[in-house]
């Protein structure tokens, strides 16, 4: 509510000074690559080791190689952000689902109601099952993961796909919790 | 439910070979410290590069300075992984609670209801706090961070409770979701 | 999943023919003023007397003289459709909470999560008491209406609120029973 | 709490005066057929043009031409307003459903429970649908619909089953947001 | 569904023959009093013991000295009732509020919504306690206790209002577990 | 929070001078077999009357001839306390469930989440009608009750399946409402 221009949550901590090498370098390749530093690097940034094992663990996640193409890693990413409710990640990875898959159509869907969306039978089980890990994990059994199996996936495609639900429900919480703000760049991104 | 003697999860993962001289250490030292490697690094060693930002991510969480003690970090691992019903956190972190409380009650109202803990009102409020996130992050509002600062927790306090919070929101999940089980030798520790 | 490129919703019903005079001539005057006709009018178009009282009931609540401004209504239409994840209502009213705020981040915000928005407490409150009839309408009591006179609020206004968030309870439902489709030009509009 | 004899809701809204003539009319039929004009219809007489449209849309609804009984459409009225607990929609329909079925105790098993009675399945799938539109409507698919085919329905008889379980979620969280009372008459009605 | 008109639960279960001397004096003085002997009673006589366990535990809560009257425990008894929409109980006690308040309006409130009842607050106090108990057991705290101290109850009343929502809590799951029905004496008793 | 050293509730209420002789006999009988009077019987000791009928109820639930056995009985007990979390049950009947089936990670389990423990078909089936009784007993229907007669049980067995659910939904509303504490021995029993 008072937050000031710079700030991105609602947490009073300054930044570290200076960030590690591979941090600055990382942020530059940011601004290079996207013309900002996301949001969420900036709030980890009071602490340069909080950082650095975040965005380790973020890029092996959403960037390394799977059988879940990166547009599906976004895809989970949004849909479990809806049912969090996530203002920073709906905005972020909402962008990304327009940018991926070229169809800003499919970004709001899974910002507000992924089961309207067209979505080939794999993806649709994919997204149930990362749903019902986000809602009511502790009712998932063995027919929920042979219901992915039926679906074409291995068990390590199993694995990929808990990994990021599972991730979203920790930064989702993470954002809500300190009030994290999105760039506002993302909002007119691939409409 | 068909898992063999040695399974750690659901799904079928091979470990990698060999792991990295890192984790290899690591393993070593847990088998010499704790008497076994917990059963959620072997999970992740399917890939080394996972394990090792899993690990990287985790000590720094539950082992860094804070200003929250090693016990309060476990008391918000158990409060939250209770209201996710997650067996594998519960098991590992209950016995924490009880080993570094040196109180076994008090790990057993951590897995049943915290509400039912004599707790200082710091804790509890640091509890509520963590709850209220995983129960439903999206209604979190100032009001909501001020009552911690109102029970003495500093910004940086405040951004490691949401930050163990919001993990074991992550671990739970994976855990359910690949249904996960604890090494045995955790339910008789500590009692 | 199976709707041909003119299907509105799911359900086959043909469009009335001849629409009555004034029907034809609202959708005219839509097809002038908005560039489209919106596909909940033609949902309703497979019988005219159901058009006209459903247009005429809307047109009353969302354009008539009211304490509410045209924005303020549409911010509760999109908070409401919010949490009934209505995909129609969401992407319909999320580009008028755009156009008439010029504010692309509010809109995104009411359809996201309405506490996040910086919002004056006249508003807030406002959403505050649509939310709670969206979820829990049968706790209401005389201290949630007290609270909505204590930010300003006449018995009146308290009226038009109540009715905004009933309407889209019902619209919402409508649209996500009969798979209702938004017209895609709502997409891009105003961004 | 301290509403006067006369007071309908807890807002204070004066009738409008003179009522249209078409209103004036309407509250003189009511009156005659039923011995009383519905409290519903007084709470909207501050406003002709609001009474007008609420009350065209009302009686299309549930007295025009429909593929549904106007018993059918009283059952799925109660169902409704059960889950929302709406005490005015329970009183007034709750005593159609017994009037127009002569079964008190079916008009006491829509308001207590529908699961309990005695339905042909048709009517239970009916039931079923309208129930899961005002608990869960963004979990509404293809297959819901196409349980209503199977159970007998066209598809425009699930536009009607949807168009009254919306109007009820309307008009239910309308009578718990301003408290309106029902008509005390409804409570002996066809015991 | 396929119950004979004698059959009181979905359960087959044969009544115990002879009843004890005691059950069977229970019985006659039912008949005798009430024109009937209510339906849970036979569901239990396929056993003595339970039956004489469950008629000696019911009379003791409902009918012993209390500091609640025996309208205030009925009241309790429909309000935790209609949280569990149990066919049976709000069936049978809904009827006794309306006999024990002379009020049939005050019965339906209890089964429909007791919010909507203008009850005293200690009263509401009590329900509410009730309520809460039946929705949320986990979560009741010292202040929910001293709230109903501070609504004039003594430490017994708590007892006997904890006592008898914990009771309806058992036998509407009883009720609806069996599908008990309830005696069709009680629809129209005291309308 | 207060409680003294010898209190069991929340609520202070003076055990009854003398309890019958049934009852003195009744805790000397406990003290000699358990070693000690569980505390649920110290809480009930202020009135001798519902003491007995108390335990009259409990014994024959839990301890007289059933087709269920006694570690089946006190499965659904933990399964149920943990869905409402009560401190008091879950501690007194988890350690039942450890001494019975000499099975420690089987108590846990039950108290953690049931669904992780390897049950046969048959008690899992069990365990599923008593947690659906006790989350939502509404919903319960002549499937759910054919689903446990597929299992192998007999009406019978339904009955006294949902009478220990029923029973234990209950007795963790009391133990909530009250703050009734376990004994301390129970946390070492069996592990």
């Amino acid at each position: 509510m008072t937050k000031g221009p710079e700030a991105v949550t609602a947490l009073k901590l300054e930044q570290e000074m200076p960030l590690s090498e591979a941090m600055q370098a990382y942020f530059s390749k940011c601004d290079e690559k996207l013309g900002m530093v996301p949001n969420v690097l900036k709030a980890y940034a009071f602490n340069t080791t909080k950082l650095e094992v975040f965005a380790a663990f973020y890029n092996d996640l959403m960037l390394a190689d799977s059988g879940l193409s990166k547009l599906e890693r976004e895809l989970i990413a949004v849909a479990v952000s809806a049912v969090n409710k996530c203002f920073y990640c709906l905005t972020a990875h909402g962008a990304a689902v327009r940018q991926l898959s070229g169809n800003p159509e499919l970004g709001e869907q899974m910002v507000m109601n992924y089961r309207t969306a067209d979505l080939e039978p794999r993806q649709r089980a994919m997204l149930d099952f990362a749903v019902l890990m986000t809602e009511d994990s502790a009712r998932i059994g063995e027919e929920d993961r042979q219901s992915l199996r039926d679906a074409g996936f291995s068990d390590r495609d199993i694995w990929d796909i808990a990994a990021v639900a599972s991730f979203f429900n920790m930064t989702n919480r993470m954002a809500s919790a300190t009030d994290m703000r999105p760039n506002p760049e993302y909002h007119g991104l691939a409409r």
